[in-house]
């Protein structure tokens, strides 16, 4: 029996040894065995028949989908976990890669645990009735995570969530932004990683105090998640105890640990990490070996990537609407630097840039290059041609990131950064600073229904806005919010983990994690500007009956944030510094770090619509510019100089990511790559962690309207 | 319609007003409104018909109960909670107090939130079969405290558990020992309760730290708990939102608050508090109105006293062999002194023992009186008569827990004693301190398995045992063991609180309550013994052929426990305080004060089968003495000498509680009751915290035994 068991000297044949194969360290096997690579993308091979009868398939159930209304199917009485369903396949014969969700493609799970009503609406409104037991279960019997958190909400709480000062908290849903490294799986086997867990547990003991003990039941949890993960695989036909043994089984093992993930877990966003290089490793091999030929490993990324893409979850049409359509965060981060100067360009970061191809353009998984100007000139051609055709690439800079993170980072999400394995974070939606300035001006008072919901502070009552006033005013108005937010954020994340623990992608980092605790700014241009209107125009102030300021006659001109012009940027910077000054006065749950980021995308619109006019002269309910976006049509100066603008503020503020909707028809830039490939490069040196193809949130119909 | 609504001051009609007014406080309600009764029991009643005709249907239940092996009938998919059961009635029609657990009479309800493997045992080992989805469902997707527990212990916790050297956690079953404030439901009604937890949970917001959350979260439960009671209560009938309006209401008020506690938990002990005394309020109210005749107060509380013979629960053979029985300890703490110098004894005191007579002896509810010299004589003569016919009535030193608690304190379980509504207990079994010497000779090893369980410290390897060197070995043992003990019981504690919250008997507390952590002490006259014999005899040690310590023997005689000499008396005092300050060295959850007992009182069997030959003289396997007795036979000088050792014993160090059986042939007394009365006398006035009656705890079968 013994010598059928193949030994990790086998398995890892030919790999460079180091410090990885003494401890769990993927990155110290990434620095020993990738191979960077200059070349051009000439290997890459075409879809294979195989992948194309698989698509059409998969094409088929997308459409079929659509015309459903947006959702294929839905369980209504299994509740999901890793192995709660049979093994579920699109075809059997043609897969290289396998594992679904639930057992057939896009029939979404039912995960009662991060609120019964919200998964209970999420069937309702798609036309599906919840299984009337599981319902009394999760409602008398199994406390979910939001009932815990509206437990414990204050009524202050509350108001502010329903006057949207605060807002897309994660108190129904899950809060996702937790990559498991689920290279792991592959490169050591579970039955390792259980070992190591075990090992954790035992080692965590000292005195039995709350945390202590709160830190081995989680070990406890993660070690039955792992051997869930085993039988999970085990139902496919594949026993992952060891680790995997070629590029195949590499690929199959990482996605297992994955999709165990996706079973688990409804998070906001579910991001797959930071995995071709890795891949890129087991492929070299086995071309060397002569194992696979390219053409079946880009066949084996196809199928992978196809996987990927029918990773779907149960959700509301609220939910869609705020995120406007149905993202999953697939991200992937392609590339980047590594700390010895080498670049992390191999041939898998061309296969899965080329699945934009061998399949079709796609949002998810959401392919994100993490770019560098020392990165290979004939990748950084490739990645613009890429992005050209496809508009389905995500930049973000890893000249800033590698500083705060070194080289074995990821993203989750659209621009939050972490080093995997080893950090994760607590997702905490955003606070809108420019409500809180019209709360400043208005003592509490909400703008638009007048309601008392920040303390009682003097409001304003000068015609005309002193730009000190008003400062002095914001400043104590931004302290509360930021306490009243932070303590919204300590019950939220303190709930998930009681209700809805991450088990098996926390099972996929090492025992003692950094914790990042992330607020986010909604609305900064907005409020840049109008500070910039009261200090340097004249605001003067209509207010109705009740002394209530509703809305503001600007007088004169301004500088505009945007424009390159210090005035206004300075006044942006501050406000994003004292902000998070603010939030670093309060008391933040499990020792974690906070964080900002500036970084809405598509729910600035949502936040404006909640918000009313601002001194600046945008009226009640007109959308805010995204994340760190100038405010529409305000830059004037062109994109150098917006950009400039953004690049300004204070990264180390605003750790959780800053982003920037930036669009360009590739026309007006010339009509040579090589021109535009100039342009791009300005954009990617911007200090701002994220700058976003434009595209990318709009969902597979609106693909045409590149084209 | 507000006409129709009683008014505060008819409610309240005729009590004397004062602080109770105004706040939760029923101490206030009774230092103002209970009138002492010096008189003597010619004015109690007989059993009424009904009353004769409701027991006579009872007394078949519970021989049909008997018949069928000791349990009725059981609850196999119904998961017990406060609203889950239609009303039940033994026979509506003659029932004055209504209320059961379920909905008939002896039908044990499904309580799985302990642990659903002893939940499905306790079906088991009656010939019964789980609800398979309720035992999926609790085995999948809702954890139960137990399996909570085991996520969090060590190996040396499971270890030591296995050896017994700590026994009888409640770690598979609920806690118990803690005691809802019940009278509060008559006095103030549910919406007044409501109405002060919604205070107390909005003015508990500070900054939310991991302790205000979990305090919010608590809260909200408890809100839900009283809306729930009033639900059930209304199931019923009655409307118990405002208070009660007379002595039926309030008799059924408070039964009602307690019943809902009963459906809730399946604790250890589930006490009633000290209900009799402020009952008698209403009583002598009803009197004074002529309401009620005394003939028909009696009947309510026979009833009521029926209702509470009837609480069981669903318990494994094992539980019962532990306990020797099926214990509910429906503790009714009875009479005791006022602070102010007045007694408490009123007649509903006489009522309540009353009880033993018109519906005949019975262990439950285990009435209690707290005993004081300045008691009135007619009352001491009462329950000496009573006593003696009964056998059915325990005794706690007022004196000494009034210094500590006050005056509105009551027993839980057999010797817990706490401030009504103010205090609350962690209740944690007990550590055995006779196979702790073992181990200090053994240098950790188990005396019967031989396996390693404690550290390894060097054994004694000596032939004859040297007291100093003993004792240095026995004092780092105990370090020890107080330290796994502590943390084992920090572990069961913030699982039980996580898993199975007392949601009803925590809303009958005040926000803010004083938490004890009560450990406990096994063998203590063993340990007391043989150190004395290593002290003042020579001990010869008998080894295995692996160096094990397995037996000795003991060479000359030596002072015994329980004889009145301080040589060794000293030496049991010491051991109390010693590893009571061993245990104060460690962290106890959610800042509980550290309490022990020395209340064995019939697991002492257990624990002395579970432990090896010990340096007394004991051999392996033989029973220890129950709480703090002397040795079986060994107090030779007479009971005075017996009780006065054990009155030496530190009541601040063990402030638990500490228990005596103390077993009185009346004949050898003499035949005078007043001659009896002056040897109960003495015992009453020990320092210990209760005096036992023997026969309480075996069961009705065993009530022909002392007639």
């Amino acid at each position: 029996m013994s010598q059928l068991i193949p030994t990790l000297k086998e398995i890892w044949r030919d790999f460079d040894p180091g410090t990885w194969c003494k401890e769990i360290n993927v990155r110290s096997f990434l620095r020993h065995n990738y191979t960077p690579y200059n070349g051009n993308e000439d290997f890459l091979e075409d879809a294979t028949p195989a992948t194309v009868a698989l698509w059409e398939k998969v094409t088929v159930l997308f459409k079929q989908e659509r015309e459903k209304g947006g959702v294929l199917d839905m369980d209504t009485k299994i509740i999901s976990s890793i192995t709660s369903h049979e093994p579920g396949y699109i075809d059997r014969e043609l897969e290289t890669i396998v594992g679904l969700q639930t057992d057939r493609p896009l029939k979404r799970a039912l995960m009662p645990y991060g609120g019964i009503r919200m998964a209970e609406k999420a069937l309702a409104d798609n036309g599906y009735e919840i299984d009337p037991e599981i319902k009394e279960f999760f409602t008398t019997y199994r406390k979910t995570h939001n009932a815990g958190v509206f437990d414990a909400y204050t009524p202050e709480m509350r108001a502010c969530r329903s006057s949207h000062i605060i807002t897309g908290l994660p108190d129904a849903y899950g809060r996702g932004r937790i990559i498991g490294d689920y290279r792991r799986v592959a490169l050591y086997g579970v039955d390792r990683l259980i070992e190591k867990k075990i090992e954790e547990k035992e080692t965590t003991k000292s005195a039995m105090y709350e945390e202590v003990i709160r830190d081995r039941e989680e070990l406890s949890e993660q070690i039955r998640a792992l051997q869930d993960l085993k039988k999970m695989a085990l139902s496919y036909g594949f026993d992952i105890s060891l680790p995997a043994h070629d590029t195949k089984e590499a690929i199959q093992w990482l996605y297992f640990g994955y999709l165990a993930a996706v079973k688990e877990q409804n998070g906001a966003a579910m991001s797959l990490g930071r995995t071709s290089t890795f891949l890129d490793c087991y492929a070299e091999r086995d071309l060397r070996e002569g194992r696979y030929t390219e053409r079946e490993i880009q066949e084996m990324v196809d199928h992978f990537i196809m996987k990927l893409r029918l990773i779907k979850f149960a959700r509301t049409p609220e939910y869609n609407a705020l995120f406007s359509g149905d993202p999953q965060w697939v991200t992937e981060s392609i590339g980047g630097m590594a700390v010895d100067g080498r670049h992390m360009v191999t041939k898998m970061s061309y296969r899965y840039l080329h699945t934009l191809k061998n399949l079709g353009t796609s949002p998810e998984p959401n392919l994100t290059v993490l770019w560098s100007p020392n990165l290979p000139d004939a990748f950084k051609r490739y990645c613009a041609k890429m992005s050209i055709e496809t508009s389905s690439i995500q930049y973000e800079s890893d000249e800033i990131m590698r500083f705060f993170h070194g080289d074995d980072y990821a993203i989750a999400c659209c621009v939050s950064s972490m080093r995997l394995g080893k950090e994760m974070q607590f997702f905490g939606a955003r606070a809108n600073l420019a409500k809180c300035l019209l709360y400043a001006i208005n003592g509490g008072r909400d703008e638009i229904t007048g309601k008392q919901i920040g303390p009682k502070y003097r409001p304003i009552t000068s015609e005309y806005l002193d730009f000190d006033e008003v400062m002095e005013h914001y400043d104590a108005m931004m302290e509360w919010l930021a306490k009243v937010y932070v303590d919204t954020l300590n019950i939220i994340h303190y709930m998930h983990d009681k209700y809805c623990y991450e088990k098996i992608q926390m099972a996929l980092h090492d025992k003692n994690v950094t914790r990042w605790f992330a607020t986010g700014i909604a609305g900064l241009s907005v409020v840049a500007d109008s500070l910039s209107a009261i200090k340097y125009a004249k605001v003067k102030v209509i207010r109705d009956e009740t002394g209530l300021a509703v809305d503001y006659e600007v007088e004169g001109d301004f500088p505009k944030y945007g424009n390159d012009d210090d005035r206004v940027d300075e006044l942006a910077y501050d406000i994003v510094h004292t902000f998070m000054e603010h939030i670093r006065k309060n008391h933040t749950y499990r020792n974690s770090i906070p964080t900002t980021s500036i970084l809405t995308i598509t729910s600035n619109v949502v936040y404006g619509q909640a918000t009313g006019s601002t001194p600046d002269g945008r009226k009640a309910g007109v959308a805010f510019a995204p994340g760190a976006n100038p405010m529409h049509r305000r830059d004037t100066h062109g994109a150098v100089a917006s950009l400039a603008s953004i690049a300004k503020l204070p990264f180390k503020d605003a750790q959780d990511g800053i982003s920037n909707t930036f669009s360009i028809i590739p026309g007006a830039l010339g009509k040579e790559d090589q021109l535009f490939m100039g342009e791009i490069s300005v954009d990617m040196d911007c200090p701002a962690g994220a700058c976003v193809s434009p595209t990318l949130f709009e969902g597979l119909d609106s693909d045409e309207t590149e084209e």
